[in-house]
């Protein structure tokens, strides 16, 4: 019986590209894996996010091509995290990385996994003059083996892919006539993606209010347009339903984040315009103006 | 008879690389058509910007392999502007993008389009839960397809390739003893390039006066030689035959940029410098000294 | 006899990923060698830091696979500063860029130069509209070509290895009882890499003091925990055996850098603890309170 092979490593990291940190995984891979391909997710997962590289992958999970994914945001290298490699979709996609909740949601949404080793086998691994770049040393020795045709159960012991370290999942809930999101991404555009869906407010009407804490401290309410695209926003604010189905607070050629002040983890809350006064834009609580400066 | 196929896709967007915009549309490539090398034009093109982008794949074009040209700098994404696909060369060419100037300066300098596709064959696109990522959802597979061999036609209605949206191309002109010139592009240097060659300013002399206007508002003029590289500037500043043939403002080891306060669009007139009183270096209009700050 | 071909070229610079360099010379290597693979080592080395740029190569190397090493940080761009390639481990590797000490250690650490040409027969070059483009024009029609199975000495006239401009290796050295450092790199996460190695320091304890001067030129000393990983460095500063061996100055989960306010080519001065009085932290010269601000 001929082991699976595997041509395309998808990698994913908070490693950024300003040093040589992704160049050397490659060359890493290249020399043990000549014919094998990566292809860079993003790398620009902010240093130790787990949960931002946890969301990312989510995001690209279902257009990984069959191979290997490689993800890596490791803030407890070196330690006694495990680093692990979990077989998913009938062997035809293993994800790597770090044991702390990072590969979570990719491994669900890829169907769950159905087999999983710990990396400690050290004949998988280069020898290192010290222990904290696992990407180089454990991870991509291990994707490079795969793709050659090592079996998993070679790479380390088997471990229950059951009690694999859970992902935070940011939940909105519903409280009474509203539901509270949270911001979980801000795009290079400035796009806000929210933890909701259109369907998931759809009762509030097809243009709703949406509430938050401005960086100054204060509330501000904003009506926003359920939108298909970013033209359709016309000047205001929209909900854009955006390339992963969820809802973006957006504007149209401009940034949301820049314009409302609004980041990653902020919470927002969305409800039905209000039929009698309107929506209540820019309530700005200012400070008395005999208050010295 | 055997369709054409191609193996190198050349990808310019403004997706960035913060987000995992580009490994998704990588992921999209590799899935349909492995065999596909994709090459990184760029993809700092900043948001929304088409004529930067359009530039940008303007001084790229004449070094871009046999293939596929993929280009998104698409702020209208999911409105009524078309997708297209543009063949160039007698075919060895396919530039794809939104019809919204961004491919302009591109095809023309190939050669001009041959025949275009408008991009509305679902069959050879993903079903999509958004309409706001055509990158992945329409250009991608396009461009993997027609790698595959798929023909051009059969990617969606031909449509006439002279009627696709033109670029606004930057002209500089000449007004009495002076050329009016404009920055297209400030490289990661700090170079700012202008519209001019050297051929256009050579009556001049081989020092030239250049004058720009301020951040502050102020008209400046400096005094700046001909150079065919940046040592050859010494201290000052210089105008630099670039690897376009175009003229830069550079300084010796330095930003351009930073030191003169300049930037893309800035307008810059040059002229030959003043035998008599020599150039005007750093006129600088001050506030009287009388007026409370 | 077969000449030698190379499959893999590894690419450093300082061009960046905002323009297209990067790019440009990556499609004159797919149209010239498409066979050739391109690994990105990284390109965000600082503008024009030759000495970054050799430091980054050094720790690059040993990693690199058989092939080209492909590396520009080239500030004398277009002057007389030889263009070169340099042959070493019996040919398993041929290095390629300007020789102004950006290649030296990286070549040492390879196993030093056998043989060496300057870069200068234009049938192996591209014509060029602007001399500042090395990298498109002559840099990368080499490597393409030996990818390709040309010889090294059909490139150019032989030189003199021994001769290529040494780099700037910066030391730690000894005085009395204090090892005087200098930081090499300061990395994405803040960690701070010094020219010490763990044996270096072992006769000062696992605990040391490390003495720098702050941004506001007053000194500060504070006592670093030398630890295996981030993680063992609890709350304070840590001297982390990085992964390649040397000592970083790092905090767990947070940027030492940040933290600390230090820089590359900052000097560090290690020492043992002192043994009465503990370490001094955080002595900062006040100016005096009646001073107007």
């Amino acid at each position: 019986m001929t082991n699976q092979r595997y041509d395309t490593i998808s990698f994913l990291s908070d490693y950024g590209v300003r040093d040589e940190f992704v160049g050397i995984v490659k060359c890493v891979i290249a020399d043990l894996a000549p014919h094998a391909k990566v292809i860079d997710l993003t790398h620009d997962i902010p240093p130790f996010d787990v949960r931002a590289g946890s969301l990312a992958l989510a995001r690209c999970i279902s257009y990984v091509p069959t191979g290997i994914v490689l993800a890596v945001v490791d803030p407890g290298v070196g330690t006694t995290r495990r680093a692990v490699a979990v077989s998913v979709g009938g062997g035809r996609g293993v994800l790597i990385g770090p044991d702390n909740g990072l590969l979570s949601m990719g491994t669900a949404l890829a169907g769950g996994a159905e087999s999983a080793v710990v990396l400690n086998n050290p004949e998988y691994q280069l020898a290192t003059p010290g222990t904290t770049f696992a990407g180089r040393d454990i991870f991509a020795p291990a994707a490079a083996h795969l793709c050659n045709g090592v079996p998993l159960a070679a790479l380390g012991d088997a471990i229950d892919p059951n009690v694999l370290l859970p992902g935070v999942v940011p939940l909105s809930r519903v409280e009474g006539e509203e539901t509270i999101a949270e911001i979980t991404w801000v795009d290079r555009y400035g796009n806000c993606q929210l933890n909701v869906g259109p369907d998931d407010v759809s009762s509030y009407g097809s243009t709703l209010s949406i509430t938050f804490t401005t960086a100054t401290g204060e509330r501000s309410s904003r009506s926003a347009v359920v939108a298909p695209n970013f033209s359709a926003i016309g000047g205001g604010i929209g909900l854009v339903i955006d390339s992963f189905g969820m809802l973006a607070i957006s504007v149209d050629r401009g940034s949301a984040a820049d314009a409302l002040s609004l980041g990653v983890g902020d919470a927002v809350t969305l409800s039905a315009l209000d039929d009698v006064g309107g929506v209540t834009t820019n309530v700005r609580l200012r400070r008395s103006q005999s208050t010295p400066e």
